[in-house]
């Protein structure tokens, strides 16, 4: 074909967000070039016109956007200095000015400070003593790098705080020290906002992790206060907004004992706790992401369900053989169950899929998605159904 | 990666029917082969494991099978001796002993009048004085390879039917003549049969040809008798179950003006008529097609929403560059709508993408599905509106 039929959108990096990327992008008829890590990494199975390399090579990125429309990303791991030299040629979706928010915490804790909106208290800290006048206990972060609970540790006392050092030096990044939060629940409030300036909100969830890696996401949030979930809604908005994020932002906040929202982290891509919007919502986050990037007008963000219930399927420890030998028990089981699969194999602790269950009655769609998370996982018998 | 982590299924013809089967088999972690018809079509631009050649050449059909799970088809027009041959290696499905039904008209109309299904009145005709003891007016087909309204020819007297003995005699294929109807409307049931014999029934729906191309389809169709829609259902698990479909059955249906249904066509793949399925339904046509003829648990058949409206989008006569120019519009006017582009450029009356537009009232989903259509069409001006 001569001239393409639609704009050409670079994605970079081939793990499942780019994949989950994919469905949308096949429907709208929008084609994909993908920088993957490695051939047959999960979205390289689902998107033909992908280079293999590395994506902190700037000439393999030049390669890869090349007669592109815009470029987009699986995760936030590209250097600023090639997101900004990438700038020069094409748009680059999220901006490097505002993808350093969710890059670095630092960063993001003083911006987001400047701007008033409420965090945890924290600061940057260079030693235990420094750990210490801030006060125990408390939790440290390497300012670059975590994610799914690396790089996060817990701590009471100055002998707690070696290995968080010792991490941040050999990555060459520093250590943030934040209040341990006394919090009711962990929320999310996700955003797509376009270049050109459209903002959409989807309904705030409650997520829940487990060992640092999301688990289980609930939409909307149970008994959330409606002034609450605008006031998060809000400072999603806002920080789309004045950051100028262009593509999806999820917005983790603390939802306090004491009834309020503090902001936790900041994710610029399609987020583990909108999952639920593949099947739970108009229009997806990863449709809404496409959109976005593309500077087309944004899909309706409401919930198509009372209820959607997200349950990730994570590799156990057990050989539990292939994860498509769980559908048959599962799908017979469940014909409303809604089933993602990323086309990777099992690992423990592994993201490799997860499914969604909606419907009207809440009890009902926790117990069928952890049934069946569970299912897949290994963790249940033929006799535990 | 040595053992591939989910069966791989083999799907021969690469149109917008493998594309958007690619949708839901990227979503449950199943790789497709693909036999495409040329670099560049519509599925081979979303199934990166393709290989380009001829499906009427079984040396290729055999290259491409080679290690799957099960082949399955984008089109009818594999020779069923080929498929007969394949048989004997993998599990074809449909299976050569049911598509012949949707293959040869003859066939299916003498299958269909020894099982007792009501039909149109029909006969196979050897010249124009055949057809005058039929009785005029009356509908001749080409026995095989018709779509769409080629193959199909309204006469009404010996001096209309040259034409279409023309066309038979060049294709080497025989004319059937069928009674001209009086229909109400046509009709779709829709049902997805797996190789273990689970049937799942879809809404019947309304559909609307213009030109003989399906155009507009309403699920559920507005006004059927429930014991008329309970027959039509009926009437498709039955030709399912005993003509052993696997994967998806589109029956199509004359609704008489006397209150009858007369099967009308078959189809055994996913069809126009369950377009509205994606947006629509609980589970897609596509993703229940996956899931029979890979012989799993099928998906629930439901609707999702009172309504759903389908209009194709057609290739128009006008230059009307790009498809993907009429996003802006559109989707601004209308947050809800879903469009499905197949990645083929714009030719008179061809079959280019899709919406669906579903809600409560069925009024408005005509009018925003209709009007999208027109104006990704190239039909409407910006003071259409």
């Amino acid at each position: 074909m001569s001239t393409p039929l639609a704009p050409i959108l670079a994605v970079i990096g081939g793990g499942q967000l780019a994949r989950m990327l994919a469905e949308p992008a096949a429907a709208m008829g929008v084609p994909l070039r993908l920088l993957a890590e490695a051939e047959g990494v999960s979205a390289a199975q689902v998107v033909p016109d992908h280079v293999v390399g590395d994506y902190t090579d700037l000439a393999t990125l030049r390669e890869v956007v090349e007669g592109c429309a815009a470029v987009t990303f699986d995760h936030e791991h590209v250097p600023t200095a090639h997101l900004e030299a990438l700038q020069e040629t094409l748009p680059v979706h999220p901006g490097p000015g505002a993808l350093v928010n969710a890059q670095d915490k630092a960063v993001m804790r003083e911006r987001l400070g400047a701007m008033g909106v409420p965090c945890p208290r924290n600061a940057v800290v260079a030693d235990p003593a420094e750990v210490a006048a801030f006060g125990f206990p408390c939790v440290l972060k390497t300012t670059r790098g975590g994610y799914d609970g690396k790089g996060v540790w817990f701590v009471s006392g100055p002998d707690d705080c070696a290995e968080a050092f010792a991490a941040a030096a050999s990555a060459g990044v520093r250590i943030l020290a934040e209040e341990a939060v006394e919090f009711r629940r962990e929320l999310s409030a996700q955003v797509a906002r376009s270049p050109s300036g459209q903002v959409a909100a989807y309904p705030v969830v409650q997520s829940t992790q487990l060992d640092g890696i999301c688990h289980e996401v609930v939409a909307p949030a149970p008994d959330l206060d409606p002034e609450l979930a605008l006031a998060a809604q809000r400072i999603a908005m806002r920080l789309a907004e004045e950051l100028g994020v262009t593509g999806m932002l999820a917005v983790e906040l603390f939802e306090t004992t004491d009834g309020r929202v503090l902001v936790n982290e900041l994710a610029m891509r399609p987020h583990n706790s909108g999952h639920w919007t593949q099947d739970g919502a108009v229009t997806s986050q990863f449709e809404n992401h496409l959109r976005a990037v593309l500077d087309l007008p944004l899909g309706a963000p409401e919930a198509r369900a009372p209820w959607t219930v997200m349950v990730n399927i994570l590799g156990g420890d057990a050989e539990t053989g292939r994860l498509y030998d769980g559908y048959p028990h599962a799908l017979a089981r469940d014909p409303r169950l809604r089933v993602h699969l990323y086309g990777k194999s099992m690992r423990p602790g592994r993201k490799v899929g997860h499914v969604n269950a909606y419907g009207d009655d809440l009890e009902d769609c926790l117990e069928r998605a952890r049934h069946a998370a569970a299912w897949f996982r290994g963790d249940l018998g033929e006799d535990s159904e």
